[in-house]
């Protein structure tokens, strides 16, 4: 049986499940592969990591270039994270032409140009499964099972500890605060979680798979992002009472002219399946010209799961190993096509779920609604309710269809009014599919 | 650009599909796999189906034989579906060295094993993504992203007609019949509905997705078997009133010493993801030991979807003539595998809904509940409400886990009672997860 030699980038949680489950399932994968796969040498910068695991020492080395630069070694994996030094390990490792398998989300997102031309240029190429969604295949279902399909939108709950804290409050009627104290006491949420809950970690997935769906290359900083801070337990109450729940949604679609890409908290009918997505659990749904739609749902983070995405990589790039180094024209193309518009959040039409908190006395709705309609907003649903004895009250305000910039224009004029109390929260509703 | 030439064997709902979508697609199917798809020749019995379609006279054949024969052809694909001519088609592509894509469940659920060990031994490789789910990629999730992954259980919905009809029941609370009619009415029913009602349409696909899962060659006539049409608005009702609705379940687990593999309806909980498959849709929930849970939705029917399916066929077996007939092992290797042992259904422990009818006097509950305990069917819940003004009652009852043998043995003793008025109902109620 021929044999592939691997080489390990970081042995932290996901590393360390892909070194166990590696060694646990290797029958499993040469049987299914028809190869043999080999840990070869491992690293980390901290060699205290490798305490409790029985690996033999010499497989342990010192620096990553050990990896990189040993001619043996067929395929690097890079699970360290970050920018640098990982975009250094990468570019070598390519440039030595070695197969290269990274979940590296944050690099990727901004990078992934540059690091396929690389790759291209030396006639290897790079996996990254593991980096969106983790074991859940959302990768190679839009690169291979869709590749003669034209993708017409994406729409993703791809970030777990905003899910938790978002199906906490819905759940149980707990805040904001509270919800994301029960994740980070479950091990849903690290202690520095802003760029979870700040929607920054859904941009840099979205952007890897939309710029994947739409041929070009898409960036985070291309991408509208809102985060879920700001969502009370009050607009998750009243969504409920309204038949949604909220959630914070990754959505991507081609308009043709232009691509829409955006991060924001959404209200979704309680029965779409996405609204049924719960806890840290993730999913995408595809929608696409011939397959219609995708929805694909699973563990989208953890060791075990992320373990899953970078073995079934490495039989891909193996496969090439196997093919002599023969590629497929999406394993190398990806992201150098034509540069695509990105429409601007103003633009976007939709309805909108507004909460505005205003005092207690007579005229108030007729004062908000005035400046609605004065500005083309139309009203669906209206609904008032004194729920403290303090004097803000909340008004929620179902919009119909109206374009951004024009609602933001009612909501700036209806804040200044002395009737309002606090900032009022406008949160997007998602229409059905 | 290099050329991969294929020939196309029948022209129905799916053919015709395939040939317009292939049309239609040629140019992003040809960028993302770097070589030029060419249809080189197509056939169909009925010789009246390409009316409407502008195709080139000279491409299309009397014979099927004239494309299998055709030393040009790389890839052949089947979708006249049933067994005969389709399979000699099959073989006789495989024997001249011809890659195969074939749609055909009926087919591949009994004979794969025959038809994988053909294609191994002639080098080449059979591609029957969309036998299963059309377009849904379930046939490469489980072959390729869970390459690494041991599967211990799949629960799909995997056929629309029925899940159509128990989705309308539900929903409207119509009967059977009724629902049926409207499936019909709406091209979701076929005149002749009884494989897709009757569980069998769904065995067949349960008997291709748990041979690839466990890697063994389960038969249809290895899978127990149960439909719909016992099914009364009656279940369906009091199933809601519980918390549940009912669905047909094509289930299958790894027990390590055998294999659970049934088609049966079953109550789910309504806020298990499965419970939001509606009308059409199907749907897999796959567990494994290191993805965990993958779940995967969308139209597992239909000539567009099931043109995707095919097309991503037709990239992949154009990657292996690429690669110059380099196959992975996963390709070659299907159901070749060790038998394993089926698990007799009356040796499967669960919790039921049952519901008998009895006459509406003193002491029916009485009988009942004896008769059960006796049997050690334990009961968890109890409904019993006067809805007609008939004589018989329906009496409803949810119990703890018990193994089908001793509840089969409690209704028999029960139904010869004097009290019950018709045969009583069981049905499983399949847990969360």
């Amino acid at each position: 049986m021929k044999q592939i030699k691997i080489g390990l980038i970081g042995f932290g949680t996901i590393g360390s499940a892909v070194y166990s489950n590696l060694k646990k399932n290797s029958s499993i994968l040469s049987a299914n592969l028809g190869a043999k796969v080999i840990l070869k040498s491992l690293c980390d910068r901290d060699r205290s990591v490798f305490k409790g695991f029985k690996i033999n020492k010499k497989l342990i080395k010192k620096n990553a270039y050990e990896i990189i630069d040993d001619p043996e070694i067929d395929i690097v994996i890079e699970l360290i994270g970050g920018i640098k030094p990982a975009k250094d390990f990468i570019l070598k490792s390519l440039k030595n032409k070695k197969y290269v398998i990274t979940a590296n989300k944050a690099l990727l997102s901004v990078d992934k140009k540059e690091i396929f031309n690389v790759a291209r240029d030396n006639g290897v190429a790079v996996f990254f499964e593991a980096s969106v969604l983790a074991g859940v295949p959302i990768i190679k279902v839009l690169r291979e099972s869709l590749i003669a399909n034209s993708v017409r939108s994406i729409k993703g709950i791809i970030n777990g500890t905003s899910n938790y804290i978002l199906s906490a409050m819905h759940d149980k009627g707990i805040n904001f605060k509270v919800a994301l104290k029960e994740a980070q006491e479950k091990g849903y949420a690290e202690r520095n979680y802003s760029l979870d809950v700040d929607g920054h970690d859904s941009a840099h997935k979205l952007a890897i798979l939309s710029s994947l769906a739409f041929n070009c290359d898409i960036k985070p900083n291309n991408i509208y992002v809102e985060g879920i801070s700001n969502i009370s337990h009050y607009d998750v109450e009243f969504a409920k009472e309204f038949g949604y729940c909220i959630k914070l949604l990754a959505v991507a679609k081609d308009h043709k002219d232009s691509i829409e890409v955006r991060v924001q908290p959404a209200l979704l009918p309680v029965r779409h399946i996405l609204s049924n997505v719960n806890e840290a659990y993730n999913a995408v749904y595809l929608k696409s010209d011939l397959a219609r739609d995708i929805f694909l749902y699973g563990q989208g983070a953890g060791g075990s799961s992320t373990s899953s995405g970078v073995l079934s990589d490495v039989a891909d790039a193996a496969g090439c190993i196997l093919d002599k180094g023969s590629l497929k024209a999406y394993q190398v193309n990806a992201f150098s096509h034509s540069k695509r518009k990105i429409r601007p959040a103003s633009q976007i039409e939709s309805s909108y779920y507004v909460r505005f908190m205003a005092v207690d006395t007579p005229g108030v709705l007729a004062k908000i609604s005035g400046i609605l309609a004065k500005h083309k907003v139309s009203i669906a649903s209206v609904m008032q309710k004194s729920r403290d004895r303090v004097k803000a009250v909340p008004i929620i305000m179902l919009t119909h269809q109206v374009k951004e910039s024009d609602l933001n224009n009612a909501i700036n004029e209806i804040d200044k009014q002395k009737i309002i109390m606090s900032r009022s929260v406008v949160i997007k509703m998602e229409k059905e599919g």
